[in-house]
């Protein structure tokens, strides 16, 4: 299997990336990749014990504030835009990149392609539960302005994710609504709900975005702009409890000896409520597997993508999404007929 | 003034209603309310210290699960239905309730009715900030299929309540998005953008979810379904975070001496989050002040919701609502002339 890298996105770049493909190499024996960028920095953090890890040398990359749809026009030799090209070119079999989310996504769409007959790529990231399980929630902003066919697709395309790369058995699909009821939310939630209805999957119906964590469902969808709403409220939040909670047993002698007494069950919180665990976001709907790794990626975090990845890819999950979406077209024409 | 008040809605009614109830008018000289609901419970626990406090009886009341659009016609002596009524015949110059939210809605929509010139009411809470200061959310859900021009006349809303009863000067009102560049969002976000920049009000552009809690805008403005998404999600969040704190203090006797030793600097954090101090939420643009008391209110935030349905009163926030919307017409028909 060959995966193609961009070794200068994330906050952490390239260091991170290096490592964590030192690491997947070391474990995959059939893993080959290709680190995207400038070799200079790379050659030295990679050293010459890894043979199936190259580089492809570019000195151009993306930065944070480039304007997503224009790069792959403006940046030709971007380590991001040559990693995506690979793929297209089919000298890889899937990329990862920690950079610019907006310009990886609108990379992903020009350059990879979208699966025939899938509208609309969603961005979806498995967010942590309290019982360890996760849930994968999409779409968390490829797509602000969605219509219930797009949440269909997000449904089945979480499903068939969740079911063969995270192994859930009938993984619980649920719709993100303002309340459980049937008939609840807005003209989008009451059409998707109906559409999902009679999918070939397992709609447990709406759930609410304070049963999120308690693990309410495997497979969460919604619209790209309430997605990326409760992803960042959930961040913003445990962010802030840890910042508050920081300050309180820093503030005397007591509370820092207390601390010093729970550090390890505390840091247990922390590593639970940590996504980068979980692998990146995938942009499913691609022809092929894209993967965005954390911005703020360390080296096990970028492990774990790639591991993700792997099994996007050995799990052919792109052709299982192809087929379910080929199949419910079918029975849709075979109903109008 | 005086204030009406369902004596039956919430977790603890009507033990906490009173128990607010008689704070309220030991702290206002010029302040009587009016408890809707069932004398023989509400009696004993008034006692008869207070001549400010009458009991308006009423055996019939509305539950959780009664569906909001219907109980105005079908449970017409309701405690709630009743204390709008109240409002609207003038009766009382305010009305208070902790039960269902959706009930409470179409209530005041039926009989208090809207300001002149206000298209959709907004559920409007205050939120807690880790700075104590707080934010005003609005809408989270009156309204899940929000136009632009509604978000318009939630920022103004909300910039008006802010200022005149939690004394914040030129309140900064953000937009709440994916993103904080200017063209960043959906279809309404970018219309109400524009709309917002050219309003009467401190308008400081678009806003995180990530950053809500840090105190980034004093009012941030939202449809419905992405307000209640951000809410439940960082109510969610944070009740998570509790249990798994709880749950890390109580696993052995070292963690429980730990607990011990910072107890009451965890509660302090607990308090800090706890947005009951804040009163209860809004619903702004109806032609009086309707306050929608949390669920689980004990009597201390009846108090709250009292205190902040009085300052509300006092300040005449709906006539300045519709003062600047009227403004704001007279201003558009100059314009269009």
């Amino acid at each position: 299997m060959k995966i193609a890298i961009d070794a200068m996105g994330g906050d952490h770049a390239p260091n991170a990336v290096v490592e964590g493909a030192k690491q997947a190499v070391e474990h995959y024996n059939d893993l080959t990749i290709t680190l995207y960028g400038d070799e200079e920095q790379i050659k030295p953090l990679l050293g010459d014990t890894y043979e199936r890890v190259t580089i492809h040398h570019t000195s151009e990359k993306i930065e944070n504030d480039d304007e997503p749809v224009r790069v792959v026009r403006k940046k030709k030799n971007a380590s991001m835009v040559l990693m995506a090209e690979a793929v297209k070119n089919n000298e890889a079999d899937a990329c990862i990149s920690a950079g610019n989310t907006g310009a990886l996504m609108s990379t992903g769409l020009f350059k990879v392609g979208r699966i025939k007959g899938i509208e609309r790529p969603a961005l979806s990231p498995t967010l942590p539960t309290i019982d360890g399980q996760g849930f994968l929630l999409l779409d968390v902003g490829a797509n602000v302005d969605a219509k219930p066919q797009h949440l269909l697709q997000y449904a089945i395309m979480g499903s068939i994710y969740v079911e063969n790369v995270r192994n859930v058995q009938k993984p619980k699909v649920g719709l993100l609504n303002v309340g459980t009821e049937e008939q609840k939310g807005s003209e989008l939630t009451k059409k998707a709900f109906e559409l999902m209805s009679d999918a070939p999957i397992n709609f447990i119906g709406n759930v609410e975005a304070r049963d999120l964590l308690d693990g309410v469902a495997d497979v969460v969808v919604t619209d790209g702009f309430s997605g990326n709403i409760a992803l960042k409220s959930i961040e913003g939040t445990a962010l802030s409890m840890f910042s508050m909670i920081k300050d309180t047993f820093t503030q005397n002698m007591k509370t820092k000896l207390a601390a010093a007494m729970v550090k390890s069950d505390l840091k247990g919180i922390k590593d639970q409520l940590d996504y980068s665990e979980y692998g990146g976001a995938g942009l499913f709907g691609l022809a092929a597997p894209v993967i965005k790794a954390h911005g703020s990626s360390n080296g096990r975090a970028i492990f774990s993508a790639i591991k993700q990845t792997y099994d996007l890819v050995e799990k052919d999950v792109v052709n299982l999404i192809q087929k379910d979406v080929e199949s419910m077209e079918n029975g849709k024409e075979s109903n109008d007929e």
